[in-house]
This record gives C-alpha cells, structure tokens and sequence, in this order.
C-alpha cells in the first residue's frame, strides 16, 4: 500500500525559549514522510531541493522505506529556507526569514513509478502545486489527505478552494477553520468546509487537541499533557503523516478507523515536540510507539452504566 | 448520602454577544445545588440571602432535594450581586458590578442536622469561610472539593493555602493552576499544587475540557463541541456539581470514578451554556442527561490494537 506524499523538505533556524537550532533540516513532506514510514511502505515523495540539502539525510529516509524518485535536486538553488522565533507560550510564534529558494520554480512532476497509489497526503504547500499533483494521477487515490495554511488563505483562496473540492480530508488548526468559514463556532465552520468538498475534516487546537468532523459526527482527539513542548515546528505536519500511515497500513478509511488514526497522528506528533526538528522522529521505535498509544488510551478511557 | 454545598446564592446581571439577563438568579451554590441535585440527595446547602431572593427559588431548590437549614436570610440587606459582560469568543468577561450586601456579614453556620455528612462541597467563596466550615464539621467528610477563583489568589492566598492543606480535591481552570504555581507547564504546576494538599486536581480550560491529576496519573474529558455558547455564568459551578453529585451517588472515590464524574461534570457544565443562568439545568431529565452522557462516548472512544 504506498503513499504518496507531496510537501517541502527544507532548512529551519527556529528559537524557542529553551534554545536555537541553527539550519536543521524541516519542511512539512520531511515531517510527514518520517512520522509515516512507521507504519507503512514506501511513501512516495514529492518535493525540491537545492545542492544543500545534505544526502546523509535523504538515505536516512531511503533506509526508512522513502521513495525519492519525485523530489527534484536543482543544483544551482539553495533549499527552502524557513526562520522563526516561538513564544513564551510556544502556541504562538513570528516568522523572521521565508527564502523560497527553489521552491519558486517548484513544478511537482509525479513519476510513473508512483502511478496507482492509494493515498494521496497533500502537505502543506502552495495549492495550484497541490492541484497539479492530483491532476497527474492517472488513477483516483483510493483517500486525498490536505494540509494547508493560513498563508494559503490570505493569498491564494481561490486556488484553494479548487483543491477543496477534490479531496476528502482536509486538516486546518481552529483559527484557520474560522478564516476559511468566516463563521467563529467551530462546529458550523466545520460544516460550511465540508460543504466546499472534504467529506472529512480535522481541526487541530495544538495543546488542546483535535476535532474529527464527518457528516453529523464528531470525534475528539486530546494532546498528551507534556511537561515541556521543546519545538512545536512539525508538529502537524507529523500529525498527518501518522493520521495518513496508519489508514494506510490498516487499509479502512472509515469514520471509525479515522478516530483511530487521529489518535496515531496525536501520539507521532507528542514525540516530535519532544527534540528539535524531526530528530525525536528519527530515534523512536515501535515499542516507542506503542508505549505512547497506552498513554492516550489511559487518557481518555472511562467507565460509564448509561441504563 | 448526603452533600453539603457552600456557596452563594446571588443575582446576576449577563451580558452576551446573544442578549442581556437582568437580574437573574445566579451563585455558585446555586448552580451547584442544580446540577448535583439530579445524582443524589439531600443536598445540603449553606449560603446567605437577602430580602430579596425568590421564595420561588427557595421552594423549587427544596422540591429537588435541596436542604436550606444552613441557608441564613437577612431581612434587611440585599443578596449579594453581579453583574459581567462576555466578549465576543465568550471565553473572556468583564465584571461590571460586584455587590457584595449580605456576602460581607456572611458567617457560615452548619446546622446540627448537616453533621456527618460524607461528601463536602466547597464552591467558590472567600477562602477563610471554606475553611470555617471545614472546622465545623464534627466528622471529616470522605471527600472535600474545593473550588476557588483567581480572586482570592489575588487578595487572599495565604489564605487560600491553609484551605488547600484540608481538602482533597481542587478545581481551578488553567490561567488560575499557573497562578497558583507560578509555573507555565500545566503537568508540572499540577504536580507543584498537589504538593500543597490536595491529593486530586482538576483544571478546567472552558472549551478546551477539562484534566484530572492524581499521583503520576492523567486523564482528560473533553468539552461536548457545541454549535453556540449561550452563556457561561456557572459552568464551572455546574461542573463541579455534576462532579461531586457522581461521587456521591457511587459513593466511590477511587481515580477511576473520579474519570467517569468529570465526565458528568463536563455533561451538566454543557447543558448550563445552553440558556441563560440556571434556566436549562431546571428543565432537563435523567433522560437527556443519559443522552448527553452517551454523546460523549462517542466524542472520545476509540479502537486501537496495541500488541
């Protein structure tokens, strides 16, 4: 079963209150590609980068089960380059520097050899790259996973809600949701998104969790309470990619199996913040895994007599 | 199984993005008495009035199971009023006017017919008349909550300390937790606050649920995701009446009962929003709570194969 996963693989100089890390290696296909590759093979990614992009890395996700066919090398452009600074709070932060780098000529090109994949996971990126992907696939992906952002919104809407119309799970964080909907209540924005094409749609409140909307249901998902978040950079773009592996892996795209998923995407995504960059990614295990899965079970699991 | 319930019994003037109540019955003895009163009875209730709070209340609060022995009435003040205006995300309110009339005399007394009762709620109130009627109380209650407010760790924290030493239970929301503790981590400021008594702690973040802490132990209860906030005055009150009302009725206090009551507590709390003041909590049935409670079921359960 691969996926096949579009998004940015980049540098990052993020600072938070507890440190700086200078020129580590992010973006979100980066993310998404690590936190995926735990539960299924291969993931089929799509991207761009410059010279830069150190290959010590690109093994570590080819050893991973990455397929690296479809990500682009310019080898006269430095890689997309992102800088920014959280706040005490780490739920907010300021972007200091956004050097598109090669991704101003970004042109996805899908390879043959990634034809017929079953899932399609979107990462964040520009929506007419997003669209161009789905465009060349000659067969319908069984599920299209979307991330985006409010830059997105802010610039390019309309492109935006093209891509909206062609896929079935959409992921927003809550102030994203309300933008997008022009409506406050999270649950009527829910509802209005879904009208403009996702049959799914996921709002993700950071420390205060995630919504699961489909039709009249809801499911929510909590975020483990961690003594220290060290660097939230990744944190949703490991979300998805653990929401994406596990449907993947488990091949049921139910509403069911999604809250499932959900929970796999929360537990990836407590790890990530664990370690700057996607480095806490790279070290854990199934056991790892597992463990963390137990911890949201403990979390949320009540006893209750409803005559 | 009896409750005793201290608290006041007010009026309140609300504002909401919705409309205005003038002068509605409010306090969170109250709110308090509501909610538990549909788990287990007598309720019995210690508080102060004026001249002028409503027989009719009066008479409706002891239709429900609500004891008013240790109910003082002043004939000659005011009940003690309030009056706030909630902003338009209804997560944040201005007080517009505190009278605090018969609460400045206030001294509470425990009736000889209240001794021996098994559970205590303290609801919110100056902390050295919570501690007052711990003092009274001939036998220590099985279980003491106590909830508080940022007040009076403001004005009164030493105060608010020598409460804590005596109770077993404290509800406080999240800005109020990292007050307490002065520390930002929630995890962390939990475990500094059970270090000054309580044994359980639940912090309570509105629309973002609610978390129980117990030794090295978690768990989380979600807020019911609703299509509009009506009006908040009393959520809290409500929930700690839902909650304490659960214990009692089960007359189980272990953590894994404790799970199940914050999900009562977070059931009530959902229905006090639903209209103005104490309004929904006098209409709804064991019925609607039973459907409340399965909503929740479902807004948290999942599957998960853990080998």
């Amino acid at each position: 079963m691969s996926v096949i996963c579009v998004g940015t693989m980049a540098f990052d100089t993020i600072e938070t209150p507890f440190g700086k890390a200078e020129r580590i290696v992010g973006g979100s296909g980066t993310y998404v590609a690590y936190a995926a590759g735990n539960f299924v093979k291969p993931i089929q990614q799509i991207s761009i980068v410059g010279y830069d992009f150190p290959q010590d890395e690109m093994n570590e996700l080819k050893k991973r089960g990455v397929e690296l066919d479809g990500v682009e090398i310019v080898k006269d452009k430095k890689s997309f380059f992102w800088s920014g600074k959280y706040h005490m709070d780490m739920n907010s932060r300021d972007t200091l520097v956004t050097d598109l780098n090669v991704l101003e000529d970004f042109n996805p090109k899908v390879p043959d050899s990634y034809q017929g994949a079953e899932f399609l996971m979107l990462g964040n990126l520009m929506p007419k790259l997003q669209l161009s992907v789905i465009n060349q696939l000659k067969k319908r992906p069984k599920l299209i996973v979307m991330d985006t952002m409010n830059f997105w919104m802010d610039i390019a809407m309309d492109d935006l809600k093209e891509v909206l119309k062609k896929v079935d799970v959409l992921l927003v964080n809550d102030a994203e949701a309300r933008q997008l909907s022009d409506e406050l209540s999270l649950v009527k924005a829910a509802r209005l998104i879904m009208d403009m094409g996702p049959k799914f749609l996921i709002i993700k409140k950071g420390e205060h969790g995630a919504l699961l909307f489909h039709e009249e249901h809801v499911f929510f998902a909590p975020a483990l309470p961690l003594e220290e978040v060290f660097d939230p950079t990744g944190a949703g773009d490991t979300f998805a990619g653990g929401f994406i592996g596990h449907l993947a892996k488990t091949k049921d795209i139910s509403f069911g199996n999604m809250k499932t998923a959900i929970i796999v995407g929360s537990a990836m995504a407590s790890f990530c913040v664990e370690k700057f960059g996607p480095e806490r990614l790279k070290e854990i295990t199934k056991e790892d895994i597992d463990a963390r899965l137990s911890e949201f079970v403990q979390l949320v699991n009540f006893d209750i007599d409803l005559v």
